[in-house]
């Protein structure tokens, strides 16, 4: 059994080009006309590989092909929906290779012991409907149908209703569909595999995030008549924390990283002391422990500056904690890397996925390729040919030792 | 002769309620409705100082009180235009206290050796017309009153034809009012004068200033996947670069005072690692050999960004040099001031005055008083009436000496 080079990368291609009249990159923004085109033409593939196919009521698509045995299924899938001015490959490449994958196990004609299924995840991205990950939340009942059907989009439509009109609002109950393992193939998005030239990412668990805003108010002044020592500098003073947030990883790596994305200054004028500054600090991390420490830092270093005079407030605007994949699951992937003399590199994903949904529900991992440059969520966003083939046979080899497994013998 | 306090402080109050309808505070902007309202004010209680009036060509006013000497004038003065929703003291302090002065002086029925003019400057705050000073930097030949007259303001209107629609185009050559001395009285605008408790400020000199506009690009990155080690943070490099520019003014005080007054990163999102950023410094010192000192320090920390890898531009946004008044002038402040039983306390302006063109022409000095938390360009600018007129009476006493002296005995 071997992936139809030629085929997926044709596929990955024309998905990649649906969304693209308005240019740079495509935008298929969920449930959006585009999205329907895209979803037409993997349903379609899903059939063509001999699957059969069935769209639950988030709007998710499974294509269906029947093993041996009853219970819970083998699945692997991903999402094509996209951010705006996207890349091809992030989410329809495991998509796209998954029904690869069902190919190549129908066209063997062999019957496997377990039932495998290939889904396209609904609004994995997150950009049209809050929050992300919507399908699989859905389908592992973090959210409940009706709410996530009564959500409102960035620009004003109702998420069943718009799943209506493209034609997904389907029958089915997603729990149904939960599966007994999940794989997720998927590019890096970031540069860890590309700069040390390793094909094959074994992804153990997914970052857990923090994000916080903070506000250092100070006192404005002229600057050139309030002497040094009599100001209360609120920009220079967030300055000072921000740095000491992001050294902290740079140097001990606690947390894992952290990035400080926006910041501002009131008034905002090039000689006035600023008397407010703003900013907002994302800390990562693939423990728990990790997040805590960096929280406890960050309040640390913000009392220290109420003790210097300033007032401060800190929110936090998001936090997901830290998902740690099957060390069973990924011990198969690397062994059929191993078979396929592909090195591996055994990493946690910095970004978030569906897999760290399904993980709360059944044995779960992920496999990365390296992301050229490490850039994504850009129409830059590039994975070599062979790299993209390498994945999709690894996932091919991790399913079909899944699948021929019976029940009985784990 | 002593100043007349109740009317020194009830017409601070009058001119400080013109442009008030819009509150908070007043909007007096060169040029407008209310300028002319406020001008009007200050011709009028010139005129009944005993002084005649004079309107030259971009629009100082200049009170004359005629000397028995031929000869340049003793002038003092300031300006009425404001910044929006300013304080009431911020320049009609000068102006109205000047008014004061003549109203004393010709009151006392004596006629002085030497001419004496109060002005009020046209367009000093430079928020409606730039450059600032606009009418101190005509009268000195800084800038031509062709060139001035066909400035555009901020709002579109052309310099020239509204100082003829507000009535005060006049027929004056500027120059014709060059002073052999100049005195301004002024509100300090800054906080030391109120922390020490000293009522009187001798200033002797203004602090240049370099403004530059620094940029720094690096790599944008996804917050979550990018590691520590392969960042190119441009938002985290500009940020040290920018501690590191005030902190050597917090330590050194080299130069004098630094401000990071507007700082910007781009894209601006909690989970994207800055790929550019964008900040203003402020420099200033009473010296040019700070000033000097400081462009080299940022530019040593702008090469070392550079060699690290990011892309840097720098841009001199405007650059003043250091002024020093006059050491006789500064003497005789102080000595009024101590015949009075005033404190004094000897400093440098860190704001920019009219007094500053001047000083390029003959010799000056400026009598500083104190405010209330060093605020001004602000609603809550205020001063005690005490300081008000203390600073009156050594602005009555210094111009007294200078203008019972005749040129022989000099």
């Amino acid at each position: 059994m071997n992936i139809n080079r030629d085929r997926l990368l044709a596929r990955l291609d024309e998905l990649g080009r649906v969304g693209t009249s308005h240019g740079p990159g495509r935008t298929r923004l969920a449930l959006t006309e585009e999205d329907r085109v895209g979803r037409d033409l993997v349903a379609t593939w899903m059939r063509e590989a001999g699957a059969q196919v069935y769209i639950d009521s988030i709007g998710n698509i499974h294509g269906v092909l029947r093993g041996a045995e009853d219970g819970p299924p083998v699945m692997t899938g991903s999402h094509i929906d996209t951010v705006n001015r996207a890349g091809a490959l992030d989410g329809c490449y495991g998509v796209v290779a998954g029904v690869e994958v069902i190919a190549a196990i129908h066209n063997a004609g062999v019957l496997p012991d377990k039932t495998m299924v290939v889904t396209a995840f609904t609004n994995e991205e997150g950009v049209r409907y809050a929050p992300d990950l919507l399908g699989s939340r859905v389908m592992t009942k973090d959210i409940g149908v009706a709410e996530a059907l009564q959500l409102t989009s960035t620009d004003g439509e109702h998420c069943g209703e718009e799943l209506r009109r493209i034609g997904y609002a389907g029958d089915y109950t997603p729990w149904d569909f939960l599966p007994g393992v999940f794989v997720e193939l998927h590019i890096e998005q970031g540069p860890v595999l590309d700069t040390r030239h390793i094909p094959i990412g074994v992804v153990e668990g997914v970052q857990g995030y923090s994000w916080w805003k903070i506000s250092v108010s100070g006192r404005a002044n002229h600057a050139g008549t309030a002497p040094m020592s009599m100001r209360l500098d609120a920009g220079a003073a967030a300055m000072q924390l921000a740095n000491r947030l992001t050294e902290r990883s740079v140097v001990n790596q606690s947390p894992s990283v952290a990035t400080v994305g926006t910041f501002s200054v009131e008034p905002g004028a090039i000689n006035v002391v600023p008397g407010k500054a703003t900013f907002t600090v994302d800390f990562r991390d693939p423990s728990d422990e990790g997040l805590e420490q960096a929280e406890v830092a960050l309040r640390r270093s913000v009392d220290k500056l109420k003790d210097a005079g300033f007032t401060t407030t800190m929110e936090c605007i998001s936090r997901n904690s830290a998902v740690t994949f099957s060390d069973e699951i990924c011990k198969e992937v690397a062994e059929v890397a191993a078979e396929r003399s592909l090195p591996i590199l055994r990493m946690v994903s910095g970004a978030s996925h569906d897999a760290q949904m399904l993980a709360r529900v059944c044995p779960t991992a992920m496999i990365f390729v390296p992301s050229r440059g490490g850039i994504s969520h850009n129409p830059e966003e590039f994975t070599e040919p062979d790299d993209l083939v390498n994945g999709a046979e690894v996932l091919l080899g991790t399913i079909s030792r899944l699948i021929m497994r019976r029940t009985s013998t784990q």
